[in-house]
């Protein structure tokens, strides 16, 4: 008999719902691209609910049934309540117990997770991380997030609390951040800080390109000024130097610290890898020694992207494979990790 | 059946070699103040393996046996080949299988385990941390070290390099390192940087006591910089000021990113605990919205030192216990933990 399981992404800015099946292939995929954080909260739920339910009656069956449900959910999980202590990007939902009202409605098991560790698991189980047992994924969206499989297992810490590397200072009376502390790397490394930064720019009267991008197009973001980069703009191209040295300042301080084989960096910014990696590699080969002794041998002195089986015991940080996909397939991956059957 | 084991500090400055038995008591401790570092290699070891063969017949016997042999060593070791690959303190010893020579000269199994994590191993036995499954400690010495202990063992990371906390940066382009970055912790929070600190502001003109100190005293060090901050001397409160924001910003960037109940700051310089820890823990809240969500509610806006039950998934920053016997008792902790029997 096979299996599959739901998978949920519950964004800032759209609702994903996928049935997945036992080896990763995606059965079905929901989306809803209406703006989750605007809408009522009770709204977001019964259409997330619905998806659910649609997507169990199509694949259960006689010979397939259904192994659980995951849910990714940005912000910071209460793990032994299921309450959603904090999340910038869901408001209404603050210290919304929004584990068990989905098990209410569903009438079912779910397991939750956060949005960052789902996006790890999902790299872990099918992307750039699939030959490791231990590694790190560092988001750039429009925050930044992490995650941490370590041993095959999302590493929570005592209170779901881990892995908030976007607060992680790289820059001591740096830039000031909604967490209440300045100079942390979400201020430099993710998709509003690298808008930010080249808005400063304009407003200094110093890119002259940018300033032309942000009259001439209504969405002026982190794609544009990655295309200015591309195209050569001096400024453009600092901004990502910028986001590449407080990244690697963090891989760098991650590596002393937890001697991993592999370091993912996903997120939207990511895909502007050829902009920050040579800025962030630099920042590594100079802060961390530990990485100095474990780099891989036939490319120890540049970015590299290659996810392939990596060089025994040596420090790999590499791109994302799965896009915006992981973080959902991540979500269907709980259900076996958690061992739970429905 | 009674069981003991045989636990080896391996200084730069003092030999230790010490019976333990099951419960953490010290049967007894050998002790040679020779400095290790200058010494031939070969006469350290005769010496180690001597004392640890004495106290073994000493204690050994029908109702009595030796459950293992475990060594701390500065520096890190390849886990796998038992190689220390890296030692600043002992300069001799570089790629010296030290692992294979102490076990063919004892003819017997020995552990190797870093000084770092033999301290937190001994923090987490019988010290501060004997009630948490999960801790970090960092050794403020003559560097400045680190170890976790993660579900009851230690975090060694892919090959024995984790927990370099002495190296992670806090100031861009700050004091250069012997690692070869700049800003790294040890800079500003190990008993040599606290010399180095002090004696830049006596260079500088703006330390009148301290420079009077330096002159009267053969051994200006952080000892005797603390004793002229507690008398209440400014630049050298000022210098204490600086560890403590320097050892702030990195228990602030681990707590976010581990979500550990306790860290442990053990070491010399942690005798200096009242003059560093208030710009410590003022540095930790500012930067770790991790640790205000976390903290112990009783004590939440200060400075302390509780070492006693914590509360229930609260993040505590307290004193190591064991003074310089952490690392003695970890090592000794070392052959439990390995279930090796000899």
């Amino acid at each position: 008999m096979s299996a599959f399981a739901i998978g949920v992404d519950l964004g800032g800015t759209s609702l994903r719902v996928a049935a997945v099946d036992s080896q990763g292939k995606m059965l079905e995929k929901i989306t809803t691209n209406t703006a989750v954080a605007t809408r009522s909260r009770d709204l977001v739920i019964d259409e997330m609910c619905g998806a659910i339910q649609q997507l169990t009656s199509k694949f259960q069956n006689d010979s397939n049934h259904l192994a659980g449900i995951g849910i990714g959910v940005p912000g910071i999980i209460e793990m032994e309540t299921g309450t959603l202590r904090w999340s910038p990007n869901l408001p209404g939902w603050h210290d919304y117990p929004v584990h068990a009202e989905i098990e209410r409605r569903l009438g079912t098991k779910v397991i939750l997770e956060n949005d960052a560790n789902a996006a790890a698991l999902g790299e872990k189980w099918l992307g750039a991380a699939a030959k490791v047992d231990d590694m790190c994924m560092i988001t750039l969206g429009t925050g930044v997030g992490g995650g941490f499989v370590l041993a095959g297992k999302v590493w929570h810490g005592m209170s779901g609390m881990a892995a908030e590397l976007g607060h992680l200072n790289v820059e001591r009376n740096g830039a000031p951040c909604n967490c209440g502390s300045r100079g942390c790397l979400e201020q430099y490394a993710s998709a509003t800080a690298v808008k930010r930064m080249a808005m400063e720019a304009v407003a200094a009267g110093n890119a002259p390109e940018m300033a032309r991008a942000m009259k001439a197009s209504q969405e002026f973001n982190s794609k544009v000024i990655y295309q200015l980069a591309l195209e050569g703009d001096e400024p453009a191209r600092e901004v990502f130097r910028r986001a590449g040295n407080a990244l690697g300042t963090v891989v760098a301080d991650l590596i002393n610290i937890l001697n991993l084989p592999m370091y993912v960096i996903g997120g939207g910014v990511a895909d502007a890898w050829d902009a920050f990696a040579p800025s962030m590699m630099e920042t590594v080969q100079r802060n961390s020694y530990v990485y100095l002794a474990t780099a891989p041998r036939e490319n120890a002195h540049g970015a590299h992207d290659d996810a392939g089986q990596p060089p025994r015991r040596s420090t790999v940080i590499t791109r994302a494979r799965l896009g915006s996909d992981a973080g959902l397939v991540g979500a269907a991956r709980c259900p076996w990790l958690h061992q739970k059957m429905n």
